[in-house]
Protein backbone atom coordinates (compact mmCIF):
# COMPACT_ATOMS: atom_id res chain seq x y z
CA UNK A 1 0.00 0.00 0.00
CA UNK A 2 1.84 3.13 -1.35
CA UNK A 3 -0.09 5.56 0.48
CA UNK A 4 0.05 4.03 3.62
CA UNK A 5 2.15 6.11 6.23
CA UNK A 6 5.19 4.87 7.84
CA UNK A 7 5.69 6.75 11.25
CA UNK A 8 8.98 7.18 11.81
CA UNK A 9 10.55 6.67 8.96
CA UNK A 10 10.97 10.54 8.13
CA UNK A 11 14.33 11.70 7.31
CA UNK A 12 16.17 14.25 9.42
CA UNK A 13 18.00 16.86 7.45
CA UNK A 14 21.15 17.84 9.31
CA UNK A 15 19.27 21.71 9.34
CA UNK A 16 21.05 23.48 12.40
CA UNK A 17 24.60 22.78 10.22
CA UNK A 18 22.94 24.76 7.33
CA UNK A 19 22.42 27.61 9.57
CA UNK A 20 23.71 30.47 10.33
CA UNK A 21 24.80 32.10 13.75
CA UNK A 22 23.39 35.20 14.33
CA UNK A 23 23.86 35.13 18.38
CA UNK A 24 27.36 34.91 18.79
CA UNK A 25 27.58 37.94 21.00
CA UNK A 26 24.88 36.58 23.19
CA UNK A 27 25.48 35.30 26.44
CA UNK A 28 23.46 32.12 25.47
CA UNK A 29 20.78 30.92 23.06
CA UNK A 30 17.30 32.23 23.76
CA UNK A 31 15.79 30.81 20.77
CA UNK A 32 14.79 33.90 19.28
CA UNK A 33 15.52 34.06 15.44
CA UNK A 34 15.47 36.58 13.12
CA UNK A 35 14.04 36.88 9.61
CA UNK A 36 14.16 39.87 7.01
CA UNK A 37 15.50 42.14 9.72
CA UNK A 38 12.86 41.14 11.78
CA UNK A 39 14.00 39.24 15.59
CA UNK A 40 11.24 37.42 16.69
CA UNK A 41 10.72 34.43 19.52
CA UNK A 42 9.26 31.66 16.52
CA UNK A 43 7.25 30.76 14.18
CA UNK A 44 3.23 29.49 15.43
CA UNK A 45 1.39 27.46 12.94
CA UNK A 46 -2.08 26.87 13.09
CA UNK A 47 -3.53 24.09 11.28
CA UNK A 48 -6.39 23.19 10.51
CA UNK A 49 -7.71 19.69 8.92
CA UNK A 50 -10.68 18.97 7.13
CA UNK A 51 -11.60 15.37 5.86
CA UNK A 52 -8.67 13.90 7.47
CA UNK A 53 -8.06 9.67 8.85
CA UNK A 54 -7.37 8.49 11.55
CA UNK A 55 -7.74 10.99 14.12
CA UNK A 56 -8.86 8.20 16.75
CA UNK A 57 -5.77 6.27 17.10
CA UNK A 58 -4.00 7.88 19.65
CA UNK A 59 -1.03 5.16 19.18
CA UNK A 60 -0.64 6.43 15.38
CA UNK A 61 -1.52 10.41 16.82
CA UNK A 62 1.64 9.83 19.17
CA UNK A 63 4.26 8.23 16.34
CA UNK A 64 2.93 11.43 14.10
CA UNK A 65 3.71 14.02 16.49
CA UNK A 66 6.81 12.64 17.13
CA UNK A 67 8.01 12.29 13.46
CA UNK A 68 6.64 16.05 13.37
CA UNK A 69 9.37 16.73 16.08
CA UNK A 70 12.01 14.58 14.60
CA UNK A 71 11.22 16.13 10.90
CA UNK A 72 11.14 20.04 12.15
CA UNK A 73 14.40 19.13 13.77
CA UNK A 74 13.34 20.02 17.31
CA UNK A 75 14.15 18.15 20.71
CA UNK A 76 10.85 16.67 22.81
CA UNK A 77 10.69 17.26 26.62
CA UNK A 78 7.15 16.03 27.20
CA UNK A 79 4.32 14.31 25.79
CA UNK A 80 0.95 13.72 26.35
CA UNK A 81 -2.08 12.25 25.10
CA UNK A 82 -5.68 11.92 26.05
CA UNK A 83 -8.17 9.60 24.61
CA UNK A 84 -11.94 10.91 24.76
CA UNK A 85 -14.62 7.97 25.45
CA UNK A 86 -17.55 10.02 24.28
CA UNK A 87 -16.43 10.55 20.57
CA UNK A 88 -12.78 9.11 20.55
CA UNK A 89 -11.26 11.66 19.96
CA UNK A 90 -7.48 13.06 21.00
CA UNK A 91 -5.82 15.65 22.60
CA UNK A 92 -2.14 15.53 22.69
CA UNK A 93 0.44 17.81 23.42
CA UNK A 94 4.51 17.39 22.20
CA UNK A 95 6.39 20.18 24.33
CA UNK A 96 9.50 21.04 22.82
CA UNK A 97 12.47 22.75 23.94
CA UNK A 98 11.42 25.04 21.07
CA UNK A 99 7.91 25.46 22.16
CA UNK A 100 4.88 22.99 21.31
CA UNK A 101 2.95 21.21 18.81
CA UNK A 102 -0.38 19.80 19.98
CA UNK A 103 -3.89 18.10 18.23
CA UNK A 104 -7.43 18.40 19.37
CA UNK A 105 -9.51 16.59 17.30
CA UNK A 106 -13.09 15.70 16.07
CA UNK A 107 -12.67 12.19 14.18
CA UNK A 108 -17.21 12.42 14.09
CA UNK A 109 -15.95 15.67 11.64
CA UNK A 110 -12.70 14.31 10.23
CA UNK A 111 -11.72 17.66 11.75
CA UNK A 112 -8.25 18.22 14.04
CA UNK A 113 -7.06 21.67 15.28
CA UNK A 114 -3.30 21.63 15.17
CA UNK A 115 -0.48 23.78 16.45
CA UNK A 116 2.94 23.69 15.51
CA UNK A 117 5.15 26.24 17.49
CA UNK A 118 8.53 26.71 17.03
CA UNK A 119 11.22 28.93 18.10
CA UNK A 120 15.19 28.58 17.14
CA UNK A 121 16.66 26.93 14.26
CA UNK A 122 13.59 24.45 13.53
CA UNK A 123 11.72 23.91 10.34
CA UNK A 124 7.97 23.75 11.75
CA UNK A 125 6.80 24.05 7.93
CA UNK A 126 8.23 20.16 8.21
CA UNK A 127 6.16 18.98 10.21
CA UNK A 128 3.11 20.28 8.13
CA UNK A 129 4.27 17.60 5.55
CA UNK A 130 4.36 14.97 7.97
CA UNK A 131 0.80 16.27 9.05
CA UNK A 132 -0.48 15.89 5.13
CA UNK A 133 0.91 12.71 4.91
CA UNK A 134 0.09 10.77 8.16
CA UNK A 135 -4.02 12.09 8.11
CA UNK A 136 -4.59 12.44 4.55
CA UNK A 137 -6.51 15.73 4.95
CA UNK A 138 -8.90 16.03 1.96
CA UNK A 139 -8.36 19.80 2.92
CA UNK A 140 -5.65 21.88 5.11
CA UNK A 141 -5.81 25.64 6.00
CA UNK A 142 -2.78 26.90 7.88
CA UNK A 143 -2.27 30.16 9.35
CA UNK A 144 1.44 32.00 10.48
CA UNK A 145 2.11 33.73 13.47
CA UNK A 146 5.51 35.53 14.11
CA UNK A 147 5.21 35.56 17.71
CA UNK A 148 7.11 37.84 19.65
CA UNK A 149 8.56 40.42 16.73
CA UNK A 150 10.52 42.68 18.12
CA UNK A 151 10.62 45.20 14.95
CA UNK B 1 0.00 44.98 48.66
CA UNK B 2 -3.20 45.32 46.72
CA UNK B 3 -1.18 44.86 43.57
CA UNK B 4 -0.17 41.47 44.89
CA UNK B 5 -2.02 38.69 42.86
CA UNK B 6 -2.84 36.08 44.66
CA UNK B 7 -3.23 32.43 43.21
CA UNK B 8 -6.50 30.89 43.51
CA UNK B 9 -7.78 33.80 44.58
CA UNK B 10 -9.98 34.01 41.21
CA UNK B 11 -13.80 33.16 41.73
CA UNK B 12 -15.65 31.31 39.20
CA UNK B 13 -19.20 32.23 38.44
CA UNK B 14 -21.36 29.21 37.30
CA UNK B 15 -21.20 29.94 33.83
CA UNK B 16 -22.37 26.78 32.32
CA UNK B 17 -25.69 27.15 34.04
CA UNK B 18 -25.92 30.68 32.29
CA UNK B 19 -25.43 29.20 28.80
CA UNK B 20 -28.30 27.78 26.94
CA UNK B 21 -28.07 24.31 25.54
CA UNK B 22 -27.89 24.03 21.93
CA UNK B 23 -26.96 20.62 21.54
CA UNK B 24 -29.98 19.10 22.56
CA UNK B 25 -30.51 17.12 20.07
CA UNK B 26 -27.12 15.84 19.25
CA UNK B 27 -26.30 12.08 21.15
CA UNK B 28 -23.37 13.71 22.65
CA UNK B 29 -21.70 16.67 23.75
CA UNK B 30 -19.22 16.96 20.52
CA UNK B 31 -17.37 20.69 22.43
CA UNK B 32 -18.44 22.71 19.36
CA UNK B 33 -20.27 25.89 20.16
CA UNK B 34 -22.65 28.15 18.26
CA UNK B 35 -22.32 31.91 17.95
CA UNK B 36 -23.79 34.77 15.41
CA UNK B 37 -25.11 31.55 12.93
CA UNK B 38 -21.35 29.80 13.04
CA UNK B 39 -21.00 26.71 14.69
CA UNK B 40 -17.73 26.04 15.28
CA UNK B 41 -15.13 24.00 17.63
CA UNK B 42 -13.88 26.36 19.66
CA UNK B 43 -12.30 29.88 20.56
CA UNK B 44 -8.57 30.58 20.40
CA UNK B 45 -6.86 33.41 21.55
CA UNK B 46 -3.29 33.94 20.76
CA UNK B 47 -1.68 36.08 23.90
CA UNK B 48 1.64 37.83 24.01
CA UNK B 49 2.44 39.43 27.11
CA UNK B 50 5.44 41.99 27.35
CA UNK B 51 7.14 43.45 29.95
CA UNK B 52 5.51 40.82 31.81
CA UNK B 53 6.71 39.92 35.48
CA UNK B 54 7.07 36.33 36.98
CA UNK B 55 8.14 34.99 34.32
CA UNK B 56 10.90 32.43 35.54
CA UNK B 57 8.82 31.44 38.60
CA UNK B 58 7.62 28.13 37.57
CA UNK B 59 5.93 27.45 41.23
CA UNK B 60 3.44 30.46 40.63
CA UNK B 61 2.97 30.18 36.79
CA UNK B 62 1.54 26.53 37.55
CA UNK B 63 -0.59 27.99 40.01
CA UNK B 64 -1.57 30.68 37.29
CA UNK B 65 -2.55 27.99 34.62
CA UNK B 66 -4.85 26.63 36.96
CA UNK B 67 -6.47 29.63 38.03
CA UNK B 68 -6.77 30.25 33.86
CA UNK B 69 -8.47 26.95 33.88
CA UNK B 70 -10.76 27.67 37.25
CA UNK B 71 -11.60 31.12 35.61
CA UNK B 72 -12.81 29.70 32.48
CA UNK B 73 -14.90 26.97 33.91
CA UNK B 74 -12.43 24.70 31.99
CA UNK B 75 -11.61 20.94 33.50
CA UNK B 76 -7.93 20.15 33.78
CA UNK B 77 -6.65 17.06 32.49
CA UNK B 78 -3.33 17.01 32.57
CA UNK B 79 -0.52 20.44 33.49
CA UNK B 80 3.35 19.60 32.77
CA UNK B 81 6.19 23.01 33.25
CA UNK B 82 9.80 22.60 32.42
CA UNK B 83 12.26 25.19 33.75
CA UNK B 84 14.76 25.76 31.17
CA UNK B 85 18.35 26.58 32.66
CA UNK B 86 20.05 28.73 30.59
CA UNK B 87 17.71 31.63 31.27
CA UNK B 88 15.02 30.64 33.62
CA UNK B 89 12.56 30.82 31.01
CA UNK B 90 9.23 28.44 31.38
CA UNK B 91 7.51 26.01 28.88
CA UNK B 92 3.82 24.71 30.52
CA UNK B 93 0.74 23.10 29.21
CA UNK B 94 -2.52 22.45 30.71
CA UNK B 95 -4.05 20.20 28.87
CA UNK B 96 -8.00 20.67 29.03
CA UNK B 97 -11.54 18.64 28.52
CA UNK B 98 -11.78 21.78 25.85
CA UNK B 99 -7.94 21.76 24.13
CA UNK B 100 -5.32 24.12 26.27
CA UNK B 101 -3.24 26.67 27.40
CA UNK B 102 0.38 27.05 27.21
CA UNK B 103 3.06 29.70 28.20
CA UNK B 104 6.37 29.74 26.67
CA UNK B 105 8.51 33.00 28.35
CA UNK B 106 11.62 34.66 27.95
CA UNK B 107 11.91 35.93 31.36
CA UNK B 108 15.03 38.27 30.17
CA UNK B 109 12.70 39.78 27.40
CA UNK B 110 10.01 40.06 29.64
CA UNK B 111 8.40 38.33 26.71
CA UNK B 112 5.42 35.22 27.22
CA UNK B 113 3.91 33.30 24.17
CA UNK B 114 0.75 32.32 25.57
CA UNK B 115 -2.39 30.55 24.04
CA UNK B 116 -5.67 29.75 25.45
CA UNK B 117 -7.92 26.90 23.30
CA UNK B 118 -10.86 26.23 24.89
CA UNK B 119 -14.09 24.42 23.02
CA UNK B 120 -17.25 24.04 24.42
CA UNK B 121 -19.14 26.22 27.20
CA UNK B 122 -16.38 28.01 28.41
CA UNK B 123 -14.82 31.57 28.98
CA UNK B 124 -11.59 31.78 27.85
CA UNK B 125 -11.26 35.35 27.80
CA UNK B 126 -11.65 35.28 31.41
CA UNK B 127 -8.22 33.81 31.17
CA UNK B 128 -7.02 36.42 29.79
CA UNK B 129 -7.76 38.82 32.77
CA UNK B 130 -6.10 36.29 35.34
CA UNK B 131 -3.13 36.30 33.10
CA UNK B 132 -2.98 40.84 33.23
CA UNK B 133 -3.90 40.72 37.34
CA UNK B 134 -0.92 37.81 37.77
CA UNK B 135 1.74 38.90 35.08
CA UNK B 136 1.06 42.47 35.09
CA UNK B 137 2.09 43.24 31.40
CA UNK B 138 3.05 46.63 30.41
CA UNK B 139 1.54 45.48 27.22
CA UNK B 140 -0.48 43.02 25.80
CA UNK B 141 -1.34 41.64 22.42
CA UNK B 142 -4.31 39.39 21.81
CA UNK B 143 -5.04 37.52 18.41
CA UNK B 144 -8.15 35.44 18.24
CA UNK B 145 -9.39 32.83 15.49
CA UNK B 146 -12.23 30.79 15.67
CA UNK B 147 -10.98 27.44 15.03
CA UNK B 148 -12.97 24.64 12.89
CA UNK B 149 -15.85 26.71 11.95
CA UNK B 150 -18.20 24.80 10.01
CA UNK B 151 -20.28 27.84 8.25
Amino acid sequence: MSETYQPRAVSQAPYAAAQGGDDAGSPFNDYFVEQDGVRFAGTHLIVDLWGAKRLDDMAFIENVLRDCVDASGATLLHIHLHHFTENNGVSGVAVLAESHISIHSWPEHGYAAMDVFMCGETEPHRAVEVLRAAFRPERIEIGEHRRGAMA
